[in-house]
């Protein structure tokens, strides 16, 4: 637990992260000026100054379901606490690219961190690498992955990734092999082993590093989630190296943030006939990244950052949507319907937004309404 | 045959390309200024006009061995005649890139071309491109040429490569199988089946496209001649791209003759696993060569060329000696020793120059002297 900060604050902070999506900026900024108490009320309650309207938007569906001391008994059971800005703990150098970068649509700094397990993410980000990849790593990718999270490990230098299959849990697995500290970035809550797979292996890494994520205890992994919680990755690592990735994947977007937070990027080559290289390999040519074979060329990158920040442009049809149409898109189910108010809920949004995003999403159609329910076009 | 020459004429052409270890700048000055048959006479006696001790100096060591006729006689039961480059089929335009190049060392435009098959290298350079790549390829390697090699064929592009084993043959055969022309660059004399292996490809090649090589008939193949032979795969083809290649490789030449004369060099990349990729990887990671990863990308090179044209500096303890020094101990058996006289013939070098570069040799501990005969030292 923190001990600089008594049961009462810690119940607002732990009530502030649940109350909003993340990244919040204008809640962040309403907690800036007030503090998490008076900000946690006036969330509570509605009563916010003049101005706030983008908390109002931003809190409104959840904000009279309060959870805070479950969440704390959740993540102390779970060997987890609540880190704030204010903790020695909290990784202000690392998240300082953050609050430079966009608070629009998913950027922005995070309110604060559920951590797990004894590692300082403040120490442990303080010279550390990420290496991101596919679910789907080929034995190629994994070995790389391990080779690299083995080396990292053993030249002093923190692994972080997402505790994904494939690409992450070969970096994290072979980091922990070599004694080095490794840190994941989760887009759930820190009660949850996601992927349920790799239960023991977020054990271990909380063992010795830690387990972060800026989602309140209960949160469910969600597209939107993992979008979010690359930004992280991306930010608290000096640099990040994608090891295997196709042609659009998770990692591609991890890359994204990397080089939008200004933060050097890797990619490892593969063989052009294998799927699962595409990305890295197109990352490459277009100079996106920078070609990474092994240990020295990773560290490498940190020391010479001559990348202009251009970001590549989306493709995918739910991709250039606004962030409040993503996310109601995210909220409904892949089969059935839900009504505004609980599309709101799960979303977190004011339901007049969630009401206009779903008429741009009928419109564009992306959604289907049917007496007052709501589901994905098929 | 040419059939605008005269058989004293072609006699002529062949002696030179025998008298000189090509490329020799000095005697295509003596040929352009005095025509053939004129400047083998002067070669030949050994009365040559004031200011000319560069000829000298390189025909000395042959000039009193006149094989013309048989030469001939030899190409022609191969199916192989001599192309100058008054010969309309002379690939005048993919040379131009060569005489503009440096003629010190191995660099230089070729005198003239003994070419097996009917296929025209003026029109099948009209749109070439080179493929080359490691002997010891892996299935990696021979998959990807064949796949390049194939693609380019289909769509009109000339694959020009050496006939060697792996990534040339995998190139030329995919080509042949698409039906497309196929051009291959000998280091040795166009009688030679140069690897034996390649015999019956090297007589499909003919038998649509063309073999070709600078070398007399009865010329072995020796180290500097591949090297010497890498310009013209290079100078013959729009754009270069290296399939597969360790650290060091005849391949790493071939791209680096790309860069000098100015052409787009491209380099296929592979598992950082592989010691055949190192050489592509670390190319594209130096920004010598774009990568590419099919046959669009590798036409995308003809197109764009916006590299400079530094080269790599070399690095083995040969690399870096002075042409007649490389050929001396190129001359030089695996086993046992040789006369002076008998250097000078192998090397085509003038004795008082042979005896210059074993002198700086055997300082340099890289040759033997012992009872007037020399060897490479153990």
């Amino acid at each position: 637990m923190s001990t600089s900060l008594t049961d009462a604050e810690l119940r607002a902070w732990a009530y502030l992260t649940a109350v909003a999506e993340p990244p919040c900026a204008p809640l962040i900024a309403l907690v800036d000026r007030y503090g998490a108490q008076e900000a946690a009320q006036m969330v509570k309650s509605q009563r916010l100054p003049a101005g706030q309207g983008a908390v109002r938007t931003a809190t409104v569906a959840r904000c009279a379901t309060d959870t805070s001391a479950q969440d704390l008994e959740i993540a102390a059971r779970r060997g987890a606490r609540l880190l704030t800005p204010q903790d020695p703990d909290w990784p202000a150098w690392a998240l300082s690219c953050l609050t430079r970068a966009s608070t629009a649509a998913r950027g922005g700094a995070p309110l604060a961190l559920w951590v797990r397990g004894g590692g300082s993410p403040a120490a442990m980000t303080g010279s550390a690498i990420g290496l991101v990849g596919s679910r789907a790593a080929t034995r190629y990718g994994e070995l790389v992955a391990g080779n690299l999270g083995d080396g990292l490990a053993a030249a002093g230098w923190t692994v972080i990734s997402g505790a994904a299959y494939g690409v992450d849990g070969a970096a994290h697995r072979a980091a922990l092999a070599a004694g080095g500290p490794t840190l994941a970035v989760l887009a759930c809550g820190i009660d949850r082993d996601y992927p349920a797979g790799h239960a023991r292996l977020l054990a271990e890494i909380a063992g010795t590093g830690a387990v972060v994520t800026e989602y309140a205890p209960g949160t469910t992994a969600g597209k939107h989630r993992f979008l979010t919680r690359n930004r992280l990755v991306a930010g608290l690592s000096a640099a990040t190296v994608v090891v295997e990735a196709g042609a659009r994947s998770g990692a591609a977007n991890t890359a994204a943030w990397t080089r939008k937070l200004g933060r050097p990027l890797g990619a490892v080559p593969g063989p052009v006939t294998s799927s699962t290289s595409v990305g890295c390999n197109q990352m490459i040519a277009d100079g996106q990244a920078t070609l990474v074979t092994d240990t020295a060329s990773a560290i490498a990158l940190v020391e010479i950052n001559g990348h202009d920040n251009k970001v590549a442009a989306p493709a995918r049809p739910t991709d250039d949507l606004p962030p409040e149409q993503f996310r109601v898109i995210e909220a409904l189910p892949a089969r059935g319907g839900l009504t505004l108010t609980e599309i709101a809920f799960l979303a977190g949004l004011a339901e007049d937004v969630v009401r206009g995003a779903l008429a741009h999403l009928e419109f564009r159609g992306l959604v289907d309404s049917a007496a007052g329910s709501w589901s994905l076009a098929r």
